[in-house]
């Protein structure tokens, strides 16, 4: 296999978005018993056009035939090596609420390697509680707690008007990855990534594509 | 105002999923007081390269001036006319696990017109039970349910392996516009819109960025 070191390779933050959707692609194929698979048929599943999957891919060179298409098994091991997911990363829930108490219980199954192993709230009513296993602390142990456990990816779903103070919290802890459930921008050093999960933008953008686009 | 009919107007996908972010930014820079906002500030918040702001806004006319930016009160006014989020839309949530809970409970509360009007499970330990005001029906029930209630909107937060069926089901209610927790793609009519929350991208994604591509 080509060796593929991304810290020399400058790819785009929208290439960057779609590597994890082109690698459960690639996994459902194969879970479905298709062996390859050619870039048009790639591009409807994807539904993106094919000079775009032909530009993401171009980064980490030459991944498909021409007439051949995709070998499903080699862009798996390609894809799982550019993501690195052969890593555990642990990672701490902030704010343990319904939101909260979902994500924990449901984990992410179908990456093992994303592990949520402590959780957090500042509420006393629920801290203590044990939730899939795992039990609430309360917030202000955060910092102690995360370096003990190694986490390096911090999940708030704390509310918008909460989300500042809690992402000030996960920061202080040395955390670099966060992916916040309040959709409104929370200020953080210029090395911190927040990603933002923001339903309301997406049911807007559903309703978008519904109503004004037709089918 | 300039009359702007999205019926007439050919717009990508990508554009309009910008536009919800668009109009939450406008949102927020009104709340802070700010009247007018220049081009590469705009740019530097929404983290979008000036081009693709320009040629999204370009496809409704023009709607900044050259030295003054953008006025953040019109820029508000057209979005929300563009996006059309002055009526109201009734949503079902479909499957009332910890997540469909917290959807209910949550509501979408930063836009009074996205109202859930009702849940549905097909677990009979959880039908009957009264999430935030709203009685969880039988998934049974559903077509009569949505159908006498003015629905147009389904989220599904039922696991991957029962989401096709959870989303037959949706569809044969007439429901159009789909919004999916389960990241595998489900079988649609072609009319039938689903935009997918797949939070172990995202998760993935964000590792990518944090680890991979530094500060």
């Amino acid at each position: 296999m080509t060796e593929i070191n991304l810290k020399d390779v400058n790819i785009p933050k929208a290439t960057a978005k779609r590597l994890p959707l082109y690698l459960r692609t690639f996994l459902n194929l194969d879970m479905e018993g298709i062996d390859r698979i050619r870039s048009t048929q790639l591009s409807q599943i994807m539904q993106q056009p094919p000079i775009t999957i032909r530009k993401d891919f171009s980064y980490f060179g030459s991944l498909g035939r021409k007439g051949y298409g995709y070998d499903v098994q080699y862009m798996i091991k390609v894809l799982e090596e550019i993501l690195d997911v052969r890593e555990t990363k642990k990672i701490a829930v902030v704010g343990c609420g319904n939101l909260g108490k979902a994500l924990i219980n449901n984990g992410f199954r179908r990456n093992e390697n994303l592990e949520i192993v402590c959780a957090f709230d500042n509420n006393a009513d629920v801290v203590g509680d044990k939730v899939g296993g795992i039990v609430v602390a309360d917030m202000k142990r955060f910092k102690s707690v995360v370096r003990d456990k190694g986490v390096s990816v911090a999940i708030s779903t704390v509310p918008s008007q909460f989300a500042q103070e809690a992402v000030d919290v996960i920061v202080d802890a040395d955390i670099t990855a966060i992916l916040n459930f309040a959709p409104d921008r929370v200020r953080v050093p210029k090395n911190v990534h927040v990603q933002y999960i923001d339903l309301t933008t997406e049911l807007l953008t559903l309703i978008l594509l519904d109503e004004k686009l037709g089918s």
